[in-house]
């Protein structure tokens, strides 16, 4: 339950366009790799020196421009020059709360959107800020740690023949998203499994444990539909564009990707309406057991309330009380005592509380 | 209440248009059905080898190709050759998780949708992954496995002068589609029978089970829903289309099949909605159950608390109690008890707790 | 509660435009009145065979058929024969589960709705299928039984001079679904009524049995409101059509059923507001019932618990207890137990229980 | 809470256009007023004789003619006729039901709204029918019963020098419906009273009476809600309105009373949440007394049944007890029976029950 | 919880123009600042009288009038006059019950909205109506009282070479819109740390005083959500707007201030979903208590009862009891009670109660 309410506040009272990293403060190296890929050759590099990133007459049809560290403002901003781009978006590249969103401007277009993947060990979903610039020849990819679900890109990229090799940079913008919104699959599947396991121990026996379960959940699934609604938005904007940037024939792509995304926020809306139901039946469970509770209190009065009755009045100290003289006086009203508990235990049956 | 909630997530990663088929491993055999018309003769074969599905020049104007067992990829794969199907639209055709859709290629139509049908023995809703695929004279049908809602479909292509055989392949998919939404109203039925029976049920007594078949059938609701209402879109898309896959007289059975699925989703909304007062009357039938166990108990306390009160007085030592010396001082007692007893039970009566 | 929940399924598997007739099966015998006037003259004919109704050169502007029996579709047949209808409007016309809609066709237009009247032996409100079929100079209008809510319309035709004998048929058919939409309000004072009752019932003193009718009604809320809301598109097509059939001084007229029509759904969505609210009083209402059983139980307990204590201790029988040698012993405990009675009572009654 | 809930059904089945007053049929004598004037000179006049109301060439620029009292069909109908209105209009002048609404005629623009005072006497809001008929010389307006909120614009027009007394027919029509809506702001000036006095009561002790009062907050809400949201769709079209009949100088004023409308919503919008959150509150706060009494019952038993145990073990009539015959054994035991009294208050002290 | 409920109703019958401030009657003095500035320049002057504040031919780009006061009506009046503002703009200046709005006149552009802030020491919202007027070269801003929060706007004017001082009027408007947005995340901020504080202490331990917190966070969510819905409007019309007033490259701009709006408003819909779920984890801990406390209430009473029945039968007086004169039937007896009440303690470890 650590994903945090309040958002973050530095920004405020910033002038637009002021170059301020939002997030987690924990520094990280900045790592730059660079592939550069046509449909025969392929090259990767990992750079240390900033310019050799920049952008020039080059041999290959695209170029992939991937960094690791947005946390380091400076070789953001160096980025940005280098690539002309506007200081709104680099901004946003550094908002990490920024909502998915899509921009084009005469160069580019910008998006940005959230990696989401299950952190297993906090039980709990990690959601990263990545941004992409794309041009007709080169996407960068800016992200905010090391480790990514871009690995089968890169395979792909490494693959001679594969159809990213064949695409543009449209293709790899598309393939990058694409592969976004596959992995909000793998939370989701993560978050279902909870929540049938969660299902099977409500209906079973609930404890204050389940709704408390049942709330963390809750709370991922508002998180996991901020992140996921407006990417729907974004990749339409994309699939619907009719600009130079996007090939006809990488369009759809776009389509199937936003296909994807409906999916995904098709099942978030599902684990909402089971959690939903879940809450009623966990409620109904909390005051069947409530009943229970006095089914069990009532039994034991009923059952001994008249028993200690009938001691009472024979403990009475009256002179006259004929009964206590018999020979088996007490034998009898020890019968009578087990008569009265037995009609009592079967009246109970019979009512199906016992 | 097996309908899983989570994801498959095999194809994240995998790059767009591979071909996996995502679902339920139990293999089937391939089976193929081509029906070949027109209006004067009929022509059916089952085939084994594949090749003999292939389009060529043919004397028939429709041909429909009917395949179950899509877990055989490499068949599927062969059929998207041979029918020149681009890569997307064959992973839409493998991915049972897809939801319903429609979309336009140059030389064919793609439209997946769900078959629902429902299962007595398991006590659910079974939900089977279906896609066509049509251009001008042939029509696909690509499905999971043996057994469908076509039959009375078959047998009007057998019946010379039907209205099917006067028709193009894009009556023959208006065919296909709207019996497969008439199908829905068949688990609307079941459904609504079980949602009758337990509105009974609750008005008259309701128990722990009611509330867990409740739960379940709400549970059913949310993945018809998810079937259905994508569907109204796919039907409706193919009522409006101007283009040229679809005649114009074809249009008055869409706008039908339209309608239908309106009538699917108006019920499925009725169920929700009944289902969701079913619940309100639950939760207040078990306060009212607390309630009756209370007045049981308050019943029973409030009758013996006083008798065994007055046993008591009667059973202290004190020297000086003239009452106890009292020739029919016991006798008294008893009838004042036999009186505070009557009194508390009429007052109850009056409470009409009684 | 019999306003049934599952679909009617015996179309499963028809082909389209196959006639059956979709509801309940009382047959009864088919009516057909002909209604035939212009602004000078009327001529009603009730007719036996179907021939007489066909169409042919007439001297009268409006003609109306008016058949009532739809069960029997060889007459319905005939009629769609002689009128040129599509098979799939025959087939609207006999399927009473059909949402209500509108469908222009070439030479005609096809209105669908329900008929709405409260069965006030059965409590409930009965819902019937009618359909129209309206050209320049005839309106046809197809019902499952006896009776309806049209004798205003036919006492006016009747009347020389009355503002429908100066119209044409778009006139009439405004006519008959304005009347239709008039007597929803009749339904709706009904529901109006006893929810009122309920109302007064709910927040004097709950019952059970409330409970019971306040779901009675919210259920047939829905299905009012699955007949209510679709009529108001209808209305508002015909409205808003610019087209031959409707002509210019009629607009006015179906803006002011489509006014009434929206005041209908208003009033039902109070209704269901209004009912939603009741719903909470009748829960805060028992859960207050079992706060008073509670405290009854309270009360008894907590005023003879003590008084039963005290007696105990005086029936102990230690040898050393001077208490009870004391003259006045047994009578100063009494009062002693008399105070302790009043001062309980005295709180209680401070606490507001009592 | 006596707003009715059931329509007034008296129109059903009457012909469109029939005129009949439906509503309260408490008669009040007809007034009108006739209000004459231009920017130098301005008259009024209380007319018994209609004709004098009737239109004819004119030295004024604009002529108001406010009519109390529709219930007095005859006179209405005489008004349609002399301004030549359309009978569905004087339908809805006189159907007090009626939504509001705005239409267009070719001479004329019909309005119809509700006017809503708060009636402190009966502690209801009162709803009151208002119509207006605006031309580009006159305004009608047309009312159920003598007091209105129109007194500060009949201020105005006689006031030299006013902006009301430059405008045209269209500025007073604008003045009027302006008024209206202020007057909203009144009535939820109320309600909002209301709901502060019971926020602060159900936060502090809520008692029944709260939530009988809350739930009648709820449906004045519904009611005035009923009123307050179509006029802003009203003043909308006006504020659109391209017309000859409106002004350009005058479209910013219908602007700003658009805007009003907006704030009459939001306003409305926001008591619904806070009620809806004051129930919550309430039925908590139910829950809890409940809880409270339970712990009193508990408190009670946990500390006497020990007690009550003990002076029984002591009341046992063996031979051999020899505590019994100890020279302080009563006292011990009376000293035990505090110390577990005290334990037992200390227990609950902890637990924060006492 | 002081955010009042109920509208002000001072403007009610008023005429349209009629300038009278609406608020807090706390009078504060006029303070009017001027701002005047270009690339080059800048000139601050705080001015006594309103004279100098009056438009004038003039050597800088853009003249900022920021006035605090505008319960000064008198002085607003002649400022309207000066820059010859419609009066129905002067009434919404002094309006500060307004909801957000934008409106575009002949020569300038009219903005309300809503300076948000949280005021720590009375712990709630702090509301503060705000109007701009803007042309070509100037902005106008009319606030309440002084205290606001365009200091970084007024740092940035002054410091030479920002971005700001390079725009124009509308890069002004953009900033203060802007930083009123971004203080909507500093109040966010707050309401969200108080929801985790809160939902901690409701997931460990709800007490009432957690749910009246929980309420007055739901209240002022209600508030904010009032002023910030109507600002995305605001800003996106600013955005769209293809006018003389905005340039071009300003448009950037708005884009972003209302992706910052859309974040808010995320935001407060999230901390909603929080809040509404965190309502039924504090609902279900009542109840959870209740049970709690019968619990204790059952365990008591059966341990105890059988215990006391035991001991009563041995207190009657029977003269023929064998047990009574068997030489350690005291002990045996007080042997089977503790052997009870182990078993007793046993059943209820075993059922989890202990």
């Amino acid at each position: 339950m650590t994903q945090k309410l309040h958002p973050d506040t530095q920004l405020v009272g910033k002038a637009p366009g002021t170059l301020l990293y939002v997030g987690n403060k924990e520094v990280s190296d900045v790592t730059i790799t660079i592939y550069e890929y046509n449909q025969a050759n392929v090259q990767t590099r990992q750079i240390t020196h900033l310019e050799h990133c920049f952008p020039h007459p080059d041999k290959f049809a695209v170029k992939w421009v991937d960094l690791d560290g947005i946390q380091n403002v400076e070789v953001v901003k160096q980025l940005g020059i280098a690539y002309n781009l506007h200081s709104l978006v680099l901004e946003d590249v550094l908002n990490t709360e920024l909502r998915p969103k899509i921009e084009f401007f005469d160069e580019y277009v910008f998006v940005a959107c959230k990696m989401l993947s299950y952190n297993t060990r906090k039980q709990e979903v990690d959601i990263e800020h990545v941004s992409f610039v794309m041009n007709t020849n080169y996407v960068l990819s800016l992200q905010e740690k090391p480790g990514d679900v871009f690995d089968p890109i890169r395979e792909r990229i490494r693959t001679t023949g594969s159809r990213i090799r064949r695409g543009g940079a449209d293709f790899l913008l598309y393939s990058l998203l694409d592969i976004i919104i596959d992995n909000y699959f793998l939370v989701l599947e993560n978050i279902g499994e909870q929540l049938e396991e969660l299902e099977e121990e409500i209906i079973r026996s609930p404890t204050r444990r389940s709704l408390a379960n049942l709330y963390r959940i809750k709370r991922e699934l508002i998180f996991v539909r901020k992140a996921v609604w407006p990417i729907r938005e974004v990749v339409n904007i994309l699939y619907q564009d009719e600009g130079r940037l996007i090939h006809k024939e990488t369009h759809k792509y776009f389509r199937d990707a936003y296909d994807h995304s409906i999916q995904v926020i098709d099942t978030v809306e599902s684990y909402r309406d089971v959690a939903t139901g879940l809450l009623d039946i966990y409620l109904s469970g909390m005051s069947n057991k409530t009943n229970d509770t006095m089914k069990v209190l009532t039994i034991i009065s009923t059952i001994f309330m008249p028993l200690t009755f009938i001691a009472g009045v024979y403990g009475m100290n009256f002179d006259n009380m004929p009964e206590l003289h018999l020979r088996y006086g007490y034998f009898w009203t020890l019968g009578t005592m087990l008569v009265s508990c037995l009609l009592m235990i079967a009246w109970f049956r019979r009512k199906g509380w016992l």
